[in-house]
């Protein structure tokens, strides 16, 4: 085990730090290596396995990021954007990569990793899964590769506490689309179809937006033909597939240089 | 072959004529002894398995329709308005069960058929497919089955020449779904969703709306709570299953008393 | 919340206790005013929500379950067959009702809480999902209302580590489907369905195994006819699904005779 | 539409080349102008338009291919075997494209067309959807970009007269899937999954085979994670996806050199 890459988690006692810590324990290509909470939390100090009401993993919850991230390879951190900025600046002091799923960075917050990155790997991406970004790419070159007899559906569905529709990675998608095809998404975009619409308009990009339950997230691209069809799938059951992104990312940057990038980067896509 | 209910195909040559013929031929449950076509029309006088570009069935294409009802034991009819009320009041004349599946009649003319079902058993549908109908059923029950932890959608996708969304159909189904609810759809229906939506209000029925291709006409009720989700699905590939519904419905009425029925007598639902 | 039913959880530091625990307390119908573990247990003494690593929420874990239980109305268990039998007889000492969704209890076990049974409520079941459940009932009624113009297939996916296919689950529903036809699924099973397996024999029924990731349980009765298909679909993406169907029955038995009840008792069915 | 690329149907009454005269017809891309049947089939001499029950469409069915070919840009010929070796020397003969479709070839067959593909384009393939082979491509990419964390199962459905399981496309597009991760897949796949099979083998490929009613064919390539999926789905509604993709054959065939392709060389893949 000493010889796998030395992961560390923000944020451990949060929903998503434990189901990062929960991924890493359960990898065989890296070890946890160290918690982190801020100070004053009551999991500080805790044995993180045991604060989870597991067994002990021998790893104790830690105010002390720096020290944690000199013995680490890597930082995943999905915390929010100011603590974020903190721990790019320590990251890149300790060298180790910094895995950014943080949401809600403005282009200023993103601005300032710049000078972190020159010191050391950052990944960070709006959306870790591996397959949402490996369907973006599919869902681009089979637009290209199929003619406008093919018509293009986005179809989501999220749980009922979304607030917008479609969601975004169903309007990612819809750009793929559309610059697969060579066309603006604005031109060709058919929202919230309803009523008398008139036959479909050749050429349209359709979504529709499907809301029950606690559905994590579900996308299909479909180009329908008279006979046939092809879909192209990516069902998220649970938030997890953001911490497998992570950690495939923290993986893959061990012997990058230093820099900024994304997932499609990781996925080599 | 002789004991088997014998049946007459209206407007033979047509697209759904075709299809029932090719339905009542491959039944082992019944034979198939007339086909109409209006006069002039140059299928008359052919054997009708020959003018459908196979072999011969020993059946040929009549403009006198009075002749074949009078021996057959039901009479299928997909046609218009007009001709399906003349038929009417032949096959009521022949005492052969009329089975309607045409679409487009008034009120006035539904009234007009009033007399013929009191000589003669006469089914019609809006939707002859066995499937659609059940559904409908199933929709109702579950939807009072389970409370509004689940939330009710109702998904549809269909060809990209429909004009309308949601299809009719869609709108039976979340019919059926608020009144298992026992609940007005008009206060439930949540239709065309798009934007900043705010949270799924608890309750609602929504509705979405697929088009692409040559879909015939597939269905989802999805009921979804948190962690589970149950989908009652009809998928219709080919217009063949209004013509198996129209024979089961044309076998169905034999043993029955004059009158007016509906599919869902023929289902026993 | 004074007149909300209170729930005590046992086990409520494993992967399903803290399940129902987050159940309970979302619930707006019901209170948890109970939380045991062993004696020992490193939980035992802390409040339960800062256990699971959140807030305080007032109910401190115990190991004293008696007390806990006369102070409730309900108690939920999922843990092993034998504190299972133990708890079964302090529930019934407290006459608090006992949702038990233990698995792996023998003949013997269960007739083993006949006694406690006489006494209070006691709701057990093998799945303790709604919406299987539900879809059982329905499977026997379509299969019912359909002929064997209908092939019926079982179609259920599950996670890489199952070591058994079909399902339990599967099979139930295929026993439903027999049922509803009147016949003996021993006759008609088809299943492992690979090579040349000549033509599908009329009335079978198929059953195949999807297995891939962590699918928690997907099952899909497909009844399928020359152009139409109805699928009964449930899908459960979260082992919640089981608490959800825990605290209804917790719930429903609030007013009920002592007796041992099932879910079908529960749902209605 | 005197511009067009003119085509010629071989075995026009039959199913297939009834679906191929239709979609020629409805093509804005080609023009119908010739129908070629057997010496002595009924239709020889009528129009194949009214032949299929519909309006003249201005070609007769002809017993003459030599003639026709000789008037046309391209042949579309599913027959049989030995009908189409006849064809492939005539089409040669007329320096007409010959798109093939015909199923059970033998390669003693296919060694016969080669003199012919020194004089015209030939177009060969067991499966002219040109979804098919799209996903046959998408699949061994995205294996190849998914480490075996992801599951892999080919899912089909066919109609209930199907003899063989997994269908041949199954086995092709598990080829596929086998050949993106650089194995062989005689050495992983997991066939006829039934009974105590133990856990899944990690790198294995499942085929999991449903059979019902009359579907025509729908392929599910599955790669499946801890907590997400990614499906690539084909579905085929009517065989008239093979028309298509024999006419996109035909017309991509125009500025060839002549030659023997086959689909992957018409999408460009």
């Amino acid at each position: 085990m000493e010889n796998l890459p030395g992961i560390v988690i923000t944020g451990a006692s949060g929903r998503m730090g434990q189901m990062l810590v929960q991924t890493v324990m359960a990898s065989d290509k890296a070890s946890l290596v160290g918690a982190i909470e801020r100070a004053g939390h009551p999991w500080v100090g805790m044995d993180i396995g045991e604060a989870m009401g597991g067994q002990a993993v021998g790893v104790v919850v830690t105010d002390q990021p720096l020290d944690a991230f000199a013995k680490a390879q890597a930082v995943i951190d999905f915390t929010a954007p100011a603590a974020t900025l903190q721990f790019a600046k320590l990251a890149a002091q300790a060298r180790a990569v910094h895995v950014i799923g943080t949401t809600g960075m403005t282009d200023e917050d993103i601005a300032k990793l710049e000078p972190c990155g020159r010191h050391a790997v950052i990944v960070r991406a709006g959306n870790m899964s591996l397959g949402v970004n490996l369907l973006t790419q599919l869902t681009k070159k089979v637009a290209a590769a199929l003619d406008d007899d093919f018509d293009i559906e986005v179809i989501e569905s999220h749980h009922n506490q979304k607030v917008d529709a479609p969601s975004g990675t169903a309007l990612m998608l819809g750009e793929a689309a559309a610059e697969g095809r060579g066309v603006d998404l604005a031109d060709v975009a058919d929202r919230g179809r309803d009523g008398i619409t008139g036959a479909r308009k050749k050429g349209d990009i359709g979504f529709v937006a499907i809301r029950g339950g606690d559905i994590v997230g579900e996308h299909d691209v479909m180009f329908a033909a008279p006979g046939e069809r092809i879909v192209l799938r990516h069902l998220a059951s649970d938030r997890a597939v953001f911490a497998r992104g992570a950690l495939k990312a923290a993986l893959w940057g061990q012997d990058k240089k230093p820099g900024e990038y994304d997932m499609l980067d990781v996925l080599g896509l």
